[in-house]
């Protein structure tokens, strides 16, 4: 009954209601400048971004306008990484959410969409790190004045995720087949409880799997990979079943510190998308 | 930047997530079989019916569309007559958002939105009161079989409401101008902090003001007037600033009764929608 792109403001929503969910704003926590009620308002915000990715607008400026409509808060970039995600999901969706219609989706793409994708980021903030020397001119900072480097080079949305998968995560989920949020989505689905819980759990898990590159750009890999052996362990002792207190007592810890794993959360709201949108939860 | 149907929906969720809010899902509290996660879906799925509005529907069919969508989730009847206030507000918000607007709204109201009203409760259950013997033809309950009385008596959405309007602070609001709504809102803007806080202060008021028409129609007058002398002690003493513990307290206590007072969480709702869409607040 719920359309793909409220499937996906809803998945928005369930990612942020989910708690623990160490480092982030969660149901039970807040980051001094960025609340849960920014999160409410972005997710709000980028409803219309969606609707045009399920109505047939290309990828790029579908993620331009959910982007532009998400930014109209106070609390800066709240899903700037799930909205990477989402859109090209809900596209899929208009024939069948399925890797291989997502694939050809993302192989779709064309320079145009690279130039919205560029756009996008003079709506908002988001935190990247320094290219490297030979990227320089594909600086995301430099907004729209990337966009003839793009246009000689003929790079399409595709080409752009590719250059950046090595350190970004999401970046890696347009090369690899949206993989782990196809198998965030399944884990959500063999969870058991309301769904903000599996939300939670998965969101562990994959925290547990691989290192949140957010954290590695902001604090670096070592920081990046202590949270994750962290998770590890709390994944290991089942610690959501057997020792919740230590979930929050991680949570707390993680935000005292300032450090917060956003790409994991994009992943798990991505999975919640698909879980949705397959009818593999009802809510 | 938000229009009035985004706006519409935002106030949904910053009402559910405002807390303190005693005896209702908040933030920090959820009922044994509606959880703050069907808030959230109730919200998604009601926004359609709010665009109808936005773009010029009628208020009937927007009603029955947002309740309808409302109800795709498990948790019940969430937002029906927090919904029965936006629908006619987000309308008005086309022309402007004023009480003779809005007045002028509600006296447009026709038979076929007062159909459309009786239509919307066959999407999901609502509680309500055995009505007076001489109004038992238009038993809510009854569904689209109650049309052919509305038809023959002539009787418009206003009408329905103005026969409520004793036992039901929504259809009150309807035939007074929705004036508790309007000081709601300046109550939301006039306060300090985050939002979700000033809605859950704005709620205490409201509680404090009239007693809460569903809690007096679940658990009798009795109830309903205890629950709002509490309210009102706890304004008095100015308890959100100066024994913030003494409000959770209440909320925790209502809860664990089953009191739930959902109509002043409607007004609520109400007076944050009024209070963003004229920009008295920010997010």
């Amino acid at each position: 009954m719920r359309s793909p792109a409220a499937n996906g403001e809803l998945a928005l929503l369930l990612e942020v209601a989910g708690t623990p969910k160490p480092g982030n704003v969660d149901r039970h926590r807040d980051l001094e400048e960025l609340r849960f009620e920014h999160f409410l308002a972005g997710a709000v915000g980028a409803a219309e971004g969606l609707r045009m990715a399920e109505t047939g607008a290309a990828v790029g400026p579908a993620f331009e306008r959910a982007v532009a409509g998400m930014a109209a808060q106070r609390g800066g970039n709240t899903q700037f990484g799930a909205l990477l995600l989402l859109v090209p999901l809900v596209s899929a969706a208009r024939r069948e959410l399925s890797q291989p219609v997502l694939e050809s989706v993302l192989k779709g793409t064309t320079v145009a969409d690279a130039a919205a994708f560029y756009r996008a980021f003079e709506h908002v903030d988001v935190f990247v790190g320094e290219p490297p020397a030979d990227l320089e001119a594909l600086d995301v900072r430099r907004g729209a004045d990337a966009i003839p480097t793009l246009e000689e080079r003929g790079l399409t949305l595709l080409d752009v995720m590719s250059l950046s998968a090595a350190g970004d995560d999401v970046a890696r989920e347009w090369v690899r087949g949206f993989e782990r949020s196809f198998a965030a989505a399944e884990r959500i689905a063999e969870a058991d409880g309301p769904l903000p819980d599996r939300a939670a759990e998965t969101f562990l898990s994959l925290l547990a799997e691989r290192p949140d590159t957010l954290v590695a750009t902001k604090h670096g890999e070592g920081v990046a990979n202590e949270v994750t052996d962290r998770a590890a362990s709390l994944r290991e002792a089942d610690a959501f079943a057997t020792d919740r207190e230590a979930v929050e007592a991680f949570a707390d810890e993680l935000v005292a510190r300032g450090i917060n794993p956003g790409t994991t959360a994009d992943l798990t709201a991505a999975g919640l998308f698909i879980a949705l949108e397959r009818e593999a939860v009802e809510i």
